[in-house]
């Protein structure tokens, strides 16, 4: 299965709305499908520019390690150079942190979430939220 | 004024909308703000992967170099060699024919569309009905 | 559906026996999944120790801008500019010409296979005769 | 003595073999060459999508320092500035944890496996076995 666009828009929608039920800074919100390539963007009012970035590194370390973002993190925390060679390799563009949420459907990696503008665990659980309204597994 | 994402879904619906009125194959279009940073993002199923490195390449020499596609498109033909160094200096992050379409409001840039899937000619028509739609003085 | 590593493997087989068929100089073949990442790759003893390079640009071009070599080279004849541009976009990854071999299952890219080593057009027709040993449709 | 290609297949196939047989997960390995280039490469169907540049980066690593990959993590874990600096040489491309293994013959380096998709320690036993089945000296 693919993800189509209609589910990456639903995906963000639900992120958005977790997002401001529980009060958080304006969220930037990306989807990404199976091979990392982006779906669908939307980054909301007030959030500084440079949040593509951050929210596409998110789910993009998901996408190529097959690994959600608190699995990362824990990989950086216990081999710092083993996540700067990991960035490197990927040309700096993986964000080891929370908020980059792996989707499964039948258990099989069909895309990531990333998700930036609150805290990391909280970018994760308005991600979680997303994934949960579109009916997709999900890994934070 | 500053765009906002409202503004870009807007204009990214109406994009979509012509593109299909106009029967084109599957569209991929985004909005940047008047940074050259991206608001939001859409790539239609059946989209070729990297669709997102072409409508954001078309939409981010609009905006830096503040000219549309097709201005950007005749200097690229008069003199390939300054459009290779404005490549240089942005980072490769330049593509130079039509479908990257100013936005402006009283007069001042306010971002950009780029739309691909399409002939040059027809993404830059479906990006020009999404600013109509958005009331966003639009050059092509 | 996804290609799977049998699948690429017998591609890749398929491939090199026909050039050894057709008595080309030793091939290089690469099958890449339908989100551009490396699935499978040979490369033939007496090739040239850059050729990693050469089939992995053919197959990228193909599967990021959903066209086979052909077409990519036409494009690059008709508007130089545009396809140096496209390589700024995708980081210099994409080789352009023949032997870049789009792959579709019901219509749908699932990959793409990059040869080198010969001519390019024989380089194409081995691709070509690789694809139709494993049954899937192909686009040069 | 250079490195074959069947040599190199033989290399995959069994270490290959190894994974299934400890029950690890689906591994991604490659060959270099004395060189540092990609001579063969498969990539098991449930891999992430970005396995290849990590098992690129630990044969590279390997053959570009001449060291196996325990080594070349032991001198991370003692001065990270230097394998920082190492991959500023480099482009980033080295990944220095065990699974990057150095192929001798007669003592003199022939080529590399690298091999990602476990833990670090499995993916080299796996490796290791692959080297012994081709009857080639190595050093994890």
């Amino acid at each position: 299965m693919t993800l189509s666009l209609d589910q990456a828009r639903s995906i963000i929608a639900a992120t958005r709305a977790k997002g401001r039920e529980m009060e958080l800074k304006p969220l930037t919100v990306i989807v990404l499908d199976s091979g990392g390539h982006v779906l669908a963007f939307e980054r909301e009012d007030g959030a500084s520019p440079g949040r593509f970035g951050i929210a596409h590194g998110k789910a993009y370390g998901a996408v190529m390690l097959g690994m959600g973002g608190r699995a990362q993190m824990a990989r950086a925390e216990a081999q710092a150079y083993f996540m700067a060679a990991v960035n490197g390799v990927y040309g700096g563009k993986v964000v080891p942190v929370p908020g980059g949420v792996l989707l499964r459907v039948s258990g099989k990696v069909v895309g990531a979430i990333g998700v930036t503008g609150d805290s990391s665990d909280n970018d994760a659980e308005a991600a979680l939220a997303g994934a949960a309204a579109a009916g997709i597994d999900a890994e934070a």
